[in-house]
């Protein structure tokens, strides 16, 4: 039986943008895993009751039910040691950094120059949900969060040193070849990707290079996705 | 026969403020190691000729000369793979990531809050070839690049982010014992540490009771540097 993801959707259901849920949809095809994705939104917290908690991913594996990407791609490789690992053995404190930097520099990074365009692909009856959180987060309204952004971008590529540090030493960021660590950044990057046209990286930056190798991986997972 | 390592020092030749300098002397401690230190100014590239490069650290284990604070630490793991492991077999790939993010990132954010402070402890003879290096990459004079660091320095905290989500889940950057991971960010931490006495860290931050934590092992190694 495949595995069961649930996936933020945006109105159009095949839109599918969420940082965290890419991460474990990368996880699975590296496993090797077949999964079925089912469409879930903002304000769909009960659906997700059976899981403890109210954020996607949300995978069910027959009986065992996992939350959070990062649990998620835990749980995998434990649930799947004969299969390509994730994280390296004895790694994964590591990689938890990475983890973090990503959702919490990268991401914010992101979200300061595209969390508007967010709100514009949502169904209308999940935009006053998105629009009241983020704006109580950000203490302004989101057009007010993005302006300015043509300017902006310059400081937030810079903040993307680190990866292209790594990137000029080895292929990918899990080394001679991917794992976790990289999809924890592919991820983040769909997220802009599928939902906004603000041109993030420039079209020289090694990371853009990078990240169209990553979505190609997967008979092209990645690049398949759909974009506004 | 003790490992020498050559070592950035001030005017006064006990302040050892390299950060890269740091990571190996704590990497040397991890694997028990005794070192020898040299001291080293900036302008005396021709006593490294022997390295083939011209910065610190360079160590000398016997007939090995090996420089770059990273390349140090993996050859330790290679040379001496019966003591304590700096890096996680197989986790070499996510180190790297934290130790660009230290090298890009955090001593970015430092050199821009503490520079000037760097040319203060220097010896006069070596003041002009730091002050001529640092200014051709800012484009700006020393003091120009600290000015307002009370006031940015909030910004700065805030790309330590990463290092509180981590240290949210597990006592040390390297998981459940310190590891090379810690010693990266540590020897980073000690650069401003030794030479400033700027305030870069909150009383109440996270990342100050870790780094407190850090400098009390190896029976104080860190705590004991002398600092300005």
């Amino acid at each position: 039986m495949p595995i069961t993801m649930y996936d933020l959707a945006a109105a159009d259901p095949d839109i599918r943008f969420s940082p965290y849920c890419w991460r474990t949809r990368f996880a699975l095809a590296h496993k090797g895993l077949p999964v079925e994705t089912v469409p879930w939104r903002f304000t769909e917290t009960e659906r997700l009751a059976f899981s403890g908690q109210g954020r996607v991913p949300v995978i069910v594996d027959g009986d065992t039910v996992v939350s959070d990407s990062w649990e998620i791609a835990v749980y995998l490789d434990r649930a799947y040691p004969d299969r390509p690992r994730l994280i390296p053995q004895g790694g994964s404190a590591h990689a938890l950094f990475l983890n973090a930097w990503a959702d919490l520099t990268l991401q914010a990074g992101i979200a300061r120059l595209i969390v508007a365009d967010v709100w514009l692909v949502l169904r209308p009856e999940d935009q006053p949900y998105f629009r009241a959180s983020r704006e109580k987060l950000f203490r302004k309204t989101l057009e007010e969060v993005v302006a300015g952004r043509e300017e902006r971008v310059v400081d937030f590529r810079r903040t993307l040193a680190p990866l292209r540090g790594v990137l000029a030493r080895q292929p990918w960021l899990g080394g001679e070849a991917p794992d976790y660590a990289d999809y924890i950044v592919l991820g983040s990057l769909q997220w802009p990707r599928c939902v906004s046209r603000f041109a993030l990286l420039e079209d020289n930056d090694p990371v853009r290079e990078w990240r169209d190798r990553g979505y190609a991986l997967f008979d092209g997972l990645g690049a398949a996705a759909r974009t506004v």
